[in-house]
């Protein structure tokens, strides 16, 4: 398997930030060819206390980085990552990894 | 289920780092009373190219956030962080998440 993990700063305003998120983005990137299995983590903070830098993460799974490159590449790939760059280009940071 | 996320950042020495990582630090963990699962990914870049800013992320299960916490504070999880601090101190963000 491979993934991409995209991982989200906090937002100044969560609630337009969640909206958009689930249910304008997360929709578009369902439907990227290949994608096996999507998961959302909400950040709630950090054991050292305090909220932390990051508000979400969100890991896509592919059977291999081949696919995964692939999916990108579509338009489907294309639309959501136009979404992304549009709502939270400047909050994101996009990895692509593999189980160790 | 709650989860514990350490992203660690590139290390100056990765041979060094990895040999801590795998034969150290994970098998310390490993030991944390109320730990389900442990998922440790490597990151190989980023979709825009480059090697980006993160090297490796470990995703840890609990039951829920007091097993979690719990498991944090026993001799094993104090262990497990003190060994985090003194290997990857500079390197680590720690997040706690549950699924959205």
């Amino acid at each position: 398997m491979a993934k991409l993990i995209a991982l989200y700063k906090h937002p100044e305003n969560k609630e337009a930030f969640d909206d958009h998120y689930f249910n304008v983005h997360s929709p578009l990137t369902a439907k990227i060819p290949g994608l096996r299995e999507m998961k959302i983590t909400k950040i709630s903070g950090s054991p050292m206390g305090g909220e932390g830098k990051y508000y979400l993460t969100c890991e896509m799974k592919y059977d291999n980085l081949e696919a995964l490159l692939a999916g990108l590449r579509t338009a489907e790939g294309k639309a959501s990552g136009k979404d992304l760059m549009g709502f939270a280009g400047d909050l994101v940071t996009l990895m692509i990894g593999k189980d160790a």
